[in-house]
């Protein structure tokens, strides 16, 4: 298949407005799914679409063979919401090419990095006409919101998805020459405070001082979460994190991209954080309570003299090991119930979560991959930890007793989750080319 | 005119989507403007629409003569912001009458409440072919965004609208039974401050505890404008405020309407303020700086993993006699610059501001307007404050050198600013038959 079929496909792939969070792009979703099964099918694999409660899984496979080492490559069709769409050059699902850089929601998280290994094993069947090991692909569309219907697909077809190990492209590199393997992720547990106070919206002259407003309640738990040092003040929320080794502190001293780069990533003039840690180890390795949304009130144009009958806060918590979701959410609850304010009724509503992974980053099969990934991009090739999630690399190590490779694709100024999403061209033509490398060593 | 007359009259007005704050409802305050000239025309007044930089005032007067007492009526055409949309039980600008009730956006702020005096004037003249003193109707436009141009349009027209006294009903009775005339009202000054952080929005998993989140930096603004006992923190705020009169607080503990209905008609289970002061104590003579609108990050349905690039806070100070709103507003604004969080900017805007009023309570024209208001009603009739802000009120005192007989006819349930906004019609039509008391008393 030519390169220009390649990113024809890659557009395709693009265009579908596949938001899980949001119930009224469902249709969209299911689209993409028979999509990517149809390519599947067109590749020679088998292909299946299995349903859930929510967004389908696809799973693809060759003919598997005793005696073969078993590799599962995931990855997922969903993508964040879009807004604020103001904020985009482009429309996000009209995929637009400039230089290097293509543009459009979930060019980088995940399609731009799971559609390299799905035309790499399609480049390898092409010149092969048989693959060396036994694949297995896994493309879930509900990654974004947490993956709540994989972890009990997973449980349930543990022998459709039995492997040695597991292959993930949803991380990033620490540089454009700097290729990066990550051996740790942050876990994560969201949560959402709704504030109710008045039974509807007040006049802030007629009633403003006499009634508590929502709107200041959302502004003090917010302002509760931290303390001074910007330590989170949620009691208990420390107690099973476990401690940064001093190699990993060194190792990430020396990584060519430093707080000054970040700085010009992000666009601020000050990182800003726990004390006591570096960027890096804030990042990477300690544990975070994030405002992801806070409402209430007059939002427009303009003002409003309004005291709002309600507010909202909307709370993330990412984890590192040993921490566990579950029970970082019951410390949260337990301290929101605590908050008492008068004349404002506090509910408290778990979101989704996902256990923090970590696993070893000088074994055998670690070596191998690492060194194809210095043959193909020829850089040298970091070991890193990552600040985001992927829940499921801890649901594969329990249910299937594999550990996973994640080798990032992307670029850290990619912008996932963020308008003008994009993702390297390089790098996306590199991640096919690395595909095929990787079925070779892998099959050893 | 019948009272079906006057009741469709009323329909007619409230149809008219007359949104200040929202430049895109401007042509519909235009058609307000017209219907209302219109209106004055039929009714045998002089009228003229007079331009201003946004929303047209409206003048009507009768042949003024020399040796007769002149009357200024005033009140506001537009209306405040109708969102959230969805609260309400019907559309905002499709009036609803339901037994008593009438429900519409502007139903009591202020259409429902200037609309009698119009048709009072219009009854007077029905039955005496004369007014017995000089009238002038001055309906602006501009009212809910703090009425930029009427205090120009009032220092410009000062021998156009010269007046004895000043008559406005756009305050509330104390309850269905307990009118009230009120002779303070709060000030206001408003401002916003939008806080920038990161170029872009950020992965809350890959940036999160390495930068300053704005949201949370609107948390931390919202949170330390109080102190614990509710005090506002902002150095100098109290500075000029003038200490309540011993008989003030005691007139206010008499009053029909106490803090446990206050309880119900805003549907909380506690009032909450400022330590030492009663609800009504704080509410009219006490100032406040309430949160009208706090907003960053994602707000829709579900979550969204996001480290917002900016978010805003908007404010409201409720101003009491001898605060002066621009001096606050200095205030702000240097208490603003002194926060500091590292990288992020704080950009402060200076919103509309207002004046607070106070006359004295005991004059003789107060007491026969006050004579007329229990004859009309039926009940005793109680002097108040009131904790809104009608900055022109100040500016008629100023420019006019004339006091203002506020005479409110809205109940406090009526739901001014929220949404299902009402309006009482037995009030309305008391109001039509008080305006014409008040025109034989007040030319006495």
């Amino acid at each position: 298949m030519s390169k220009e079929a390649q990113l024809s496909t890659y557009l395709e792939f693009l265009r579908f407005a596949s938001v899980s969070t949001d119930s009224s792009f469902t249709p969209h979703l299911r689209g993409c799914a028979e999509w990517l099964k149809a390519r599947f099918l067109k590749m020679g694999l088998k292909a299946t679409i299995h349903e859930t409660p929510r967004h389908p899984i696809v799973v693809a496979q060759n003919e598997h063979k005793a005696g073969r080492k078993s590799l599962l490559i995931y990855g997922h069709y969903d993508v964040q919401p879009v807004d604020p769409l103001n904020l985009w050059d482009h429309p996000p699902f009209e995929p637009h090419i400039d230089g290097d850089k293509i543009y459009a929601r979930g060019s980088a998280d995940n399609k731009g990095q799971i559609l390299p290994h799905i035309l790499g094993v399609e480049a390898y069947l092409a010149q092969h006409k048989e693959l060396p090991l036994n694949i297995t692909f896994l493309v879930e569309g509900e990654e974004e919101i947490g993956s709540p219907n994989l972890k009990p697909f997973v449980e349930k077809n543990r022998d459709l998805l039995k492997c040695d190990v597991v292959l993930v492209s949803d991380t990033s590199m620490v540089g454009p020459e700097a290729p990066a393997i990550t051996y740790a992720l942050r876990g994560i547990a969201t949560c959402e405070i709704k504030i109710k106070g008045p039974s509807h919206d007040l006049h802030s002259g007629v009633n403003g001082g006499g009634v508590t407003n929502p709107a200041w309640v959302a502004a003090r738990i917010g302002a509760q979460l931290h303390d001074e040092n910007f330590h989170v003040q949620i009691p208990h929320f420390y107690d099973d994190v476990k401690a940064l080794a001093d190699w990993e502190r060194e190792e990430w001293k020396k990584l060519p991209v430093q707080e000054k780069e970040v700085m010009e990533q992000v666009g601020v003039d000050a990182l800003y954080g726990e004390k006591g840690f570096s960027y890096y180890e804030r990042v990477w390795a300690r544990p975070t309570a994030e405002i992801n949304g806070i409402g209430g009130g007059y939002q427009g144009e303009g003002s409003k003299t309004v005291l709002p009958k309600e507010a909202q806060v909307k709370l993330s918590f990412r984890l590192v090991p040993d921490q566990n979701p579950e029970r970082i959410l019951d410390h949260v609850e337990t301290w929101v119930k605590g908050l008492k304010f008068p004349g404002c009724k506090l509910e408290f509503k778990r979101g989704h979560s996902g256990k923090p992974y970590i696993c070893n980053p000088k074994s055998p099969i670690m070596e191998s991959t690492l060194a194809c990934v210095e043959e193909v991009f020829g850089d040298k090739t970091f070991l890193i930890r990552e600040g985001g999630s992927i829940p499921v690399i801890q649901t594969f190590k329990e249910q299937l007793g594999a550990d996973s490779l994640l080798v990032g694709l992307a670029l850290p100024d990619c912008l996932a989750h963020a308008p003008n999403e994009n993702m390297s061209l390089r790098n996306f033509f590199k991640g096919i080319e690395l595909c095929q490398k990787l079925l070779t060593a892998l099959a050893k």
